[in-house]
């Protein structure tokens, strides 16, 4: 049988996407948390270029980047397949995967350490990037349609560390009167098993965030 | 037959990217030129989220980021794949592809625009990514093994906008002396066919850089 191993963190979402994924597939594998400010010989010798977690071992073999790893995960067991099977809507699904992890999630996250000065342009840059999703979403229950998808997956940081980067700044960015479908989605998505079961404990990533955000946060 | 339509810059290494793979399937496409300094309703239409070419119509369908794009063409047209069959060597063609998009394009470039006080780091951080992919490289004639792949159709800002920029900017990053194997690699790559006939005229493209570059350009 496949020997699967996961070097992860456990307050990372991209780590945490891998696991959304194997579970959401049932694919048995074992996990090796990381400490992340004193990094293993395994995670030196598996991602050397990166250093950083998520990493998959397949049989021996290393496949790092969150989105990289979803995909192979999708293409190497095809039960409950996470990307849709139409080339165009594949693309799609790319598309809005890459638009989360390189406009959603750095704008939204700089918020929350933002110096005064640059607060107003932080804001409106997340605010507008959420709208594009909400839009994206409409009156989808999930990205990916009626189940979980690809996208669904890689939003896991606005489905629930998002919630608990804000209360840990004391920040309101998303709410039901500013994002009502995003809010929706949140709800369905955090309360959906594989998702709720690969989450970590809000009071611990609170905890953890909160020392990390300066003392110059302000509410929204 | 499918319509194919591409809406692209003559300058940008992103859609001379598309090109390369449509060539390479040997696909009809109408090429529509965008003026990035005066973007058409098309382009506005198609790509309202980025705003910016490529953008690839498939029978009236858009796909956007050229990253997207490619993986798209191989799905849609299976003649001369660019993607390696099995899920690990995608994985790891996807990873390189990455990299060079994430890392070593935005530390080369930015060496040429780099103000004196952040030189140093600047250089430090291109010399040091492009030595991962000199050693990646290592006695392959290709990144795609003994033809062009789609890292090789991704690094082509490495294998030919870089020695434009480095004339036009009076910088020299990359030479047989400091990178034997990616010279080699950069000769046999303009002089392949269907990469030759799908780059921009060089004089023309160190015209339309120079004067882009400050005036604090310095010999490396």
């Amino acid at each position: 049988m496949a020997e699967v191993k996961l070097l992860g963190a456990w307050g990372s979402p991209f780590s945490r996407r891998v696991e959304m994924a194997l579970k959401l597939k049932g694919i048995d594998y074992e996990y090796i948390e990381e400490d992340l400010a004193n990094k293993s010989p395994l995670l030196l010798k598996y991602n050397p270029i990166h250093k950083k977690v998520p990493v998959l071992l397949h049989n021996g073999k290393a496949i790092v980047e969150s989105l990289v790893i979803l995909e192979y995960i999708d293409e190497t067991w095809k039960t409950n397949p996470i990307l849709p099977e139409h080339p165009y809507d594949k693309a799609m699904a790319r598309f809005w995967a890459k638009f989360i992890d390189e406009k959603c999630m750095p704008a939204t996250w700089q918020i929350m350490f933002r110096k005064e000065d640059e607060r107003e342009k932080a804001i409106e840059e997340a605010i507008q990037n959420l709208k594009v999703l909400e839009n994206e979403l409409k009156d989808k229950k999930f990205f990916g349609g009626d189940k979980i998808g690809l996208v669904d997956i890689v939003a896991n940081f606005i489905g629930f560390w998002l919630g608990a980067a804000q209360e840990a700044a004391g920040v309101e960015l998303v709410n039901k009167e500013s994002f009502p479908v995003l809010c929706k989605w949140i709800d369905e998505y955090v309360n959906c098993k594989v998702i709720k079961e690969n989450l970590p404990p809000r009071d611990k990533l609170i905890a953890f965030l909160q020392p990390r955000f300066m003392a110059s946060t302000w509410k929204y």
